[in-house]
C-alpha cells in the first residue's frame, strides 16, 4: 500500500454555526492531501494539467465520526492499494492530534484529456512514480 | 417519497482552475436544499436549533456525472422516504437548466442534544410535518 | 447612477463559529451580485471571458456593520456611477430583509486580454450597456 | 513593529476559473495568519473565546497585485504597530515563495463580549503579550 500524510492546523473560516469543522470541509482536506501527494511524488498537479491531464473527480464517499475544531492540527492521509489505471480510488482519513479520526473515505478521480474532453488513462509517469512507491514497501 | 426542490445561479467564486464547479460545492449546494427544505416545511434549521437540537452530517455520498458551469442554473432536490427516527436519510441531486445531472448523492444526517452532546431522535414537530408531507402525495 | 440588486437566503455553510456569516463571505455575495449585474445588462460574464476578456479585482474594501445569520435573506446590490475605462469602481452594499446595511463597500476591477496577459479598457460592448443603463435613469 | 508569519500552499480549491486564486482567499489567508499569530503569541483565539472574547472583523481593505496559482507557497504576515485598544489595526501581506506581493491590505478587528454582546477592549492578557513582543524588537 502507498502512504502519504500531511498536516495542516484547522482555519477558522472552516467552522460553521456548530462550532465545528463544516461536513464539506473535510472533502476539501481530502484533496489538500491527494495534491501534496502528487508534489511529493514528483508529478505535481499543476506539472500534468500542462501535460493537457486534468483529474475530475468521479465519487466522493466519507463517514463523519469526530469533529475537528479550531485550535485542532489535522493530518490528512491518502492510501493507494494499486496502479491507477481508467481510475484512481484513494482511501483518505482526517485525524487529529490525539489520533482521533474525524473523517474517513474514499475519493475516485478520472483522468480526461482537456483539450479533447475524453476519457484517458492514468499518465504513464504518474502510474510509474506510483508503481515505484507501492513496490517500495 | 417527500420531494423538494430549490434553483438558484452557479457561484463564479465555486468553480475552480478546471473552469468547473469543485466537487466539493456539490456538497454544500446539497445543503443549501436541505436548509430551504426545512424553511419550506416550517421548521427552520435556527428555530431546531433554537430549540437545542443540532443536525450534524453521518456521511455524505456523491457520484459526479456533468459538470456545472458558470452560466448555469442549477435545480437541487431532496427526496424522504421515510420519516426520520434516529437518523434522517436524504437522496439528492444537482441538475443543470438543461435538466442534466451534474451529480447525485445520498446525505444522512442525525440529531444532537446540543448542551447534552448526546444523540437524540428526529424532533416530533419535524417528524410530524414530515410524515404529513409524506401522506399528502 | 447605475443600480442593480439581488437576493438571497445566507448559506449555512457561510457561517463561522461566532455564528454569522464569516466576514470573507461578504467578498463574495459582492461578486454573486456583479455576476447578475452583467447577466441583467446583457453581456454575462461567461460571454465576456468568451471573448478573451477577464476581470481580475483590483482592490476590495468593505466595513462590516451588522452581522447577517441563518435565516436572513440578504439583498446585496451593485452601484456604478460613470462608464468604466481602464476599471470599473463599484459601490456594493449587504442588506438583511429588514433593511439593515449588514456590509457595505467599494469593488474596483480592471479588464485584461486573457491571450495577451495585458490590460486592456472596458469591452465597448459593455461599456455601452452600462452607460445606456446610466442614461436611462 | 510587530512581525509574524505563517507559510502554507496554495489550495487547488482556492482557484477559480481564472485559473488563479480567488480574491476572496486572500482575505481568509490573511485570517489563517492571524490565528496563527495569536496561537505563536500565547493567546489562541480558542482561548480569548473560552474567556467570553470574539474578535468580529470591523473593516478589511485589500489590494490584490499578483495572482497567486497552484504550485505556490504563499507567506502570509501579520505587521502590528501598537498595542490594541478598542481595535487591533494589521497590516498584512500575501507573498509567493519568489517574494511577489500578490496581495496587501489592512484588517481591523474589535474586541466583544459575546454573552453581553457589548463591544470591550483588547483583553489584558492579550494586550501585554503584544506589548512585549513590540518592545523585544
Amino acid at each position: 500500500m502507498l502512504y502519504f500524510e500531511t498536516k495542516f492546523p484547522v482555519r477558522y473560516y472552516e467552522t460553521d454555526k456548530m462550532g465545528i469543522v463544516h461536513h464539506s470541509n473535510y472533502i476539501r482536506y481530502f484533496e489538500v492531501a491527494r495534491i501534496e501527494f502528487m508534489k511529493d511524488i514528483g508529478f505535481p498537479i499543476e506539472e500534468c494539467e500542462r501535460q493537457g491531464i486534468e483529474l475530475p473527480i468521479v465519487s466522493v464517499e466519507c463517514k463523519y465520526k469526530f469533529s475537528a475544531v479550531v485550535g485542532d492540527v489535522v493530518t490528512v492521509n491518502v492510501m493507494l492499494d494499486k496502479t491507477p489505471g481508467a481510475k484512481m480510488v484513494m482511501k483518505q482519513q482526517v485525524l487529529n492530534q490525539k489520533g482521533q479520526i474525524c473523517a474517513e473515505g474514499t475519493v475516485v478521480s478520472g483522468f480526461i484529456n482537456k483539450k479533447k474532453g475524453n476519457v484517458v488513462r492514468c499518465p504513464e509517469i504518474f502510474a510509474n512514480l506510483i508503481e515505484k512507491r507501492l513496490n517500495d514497501r
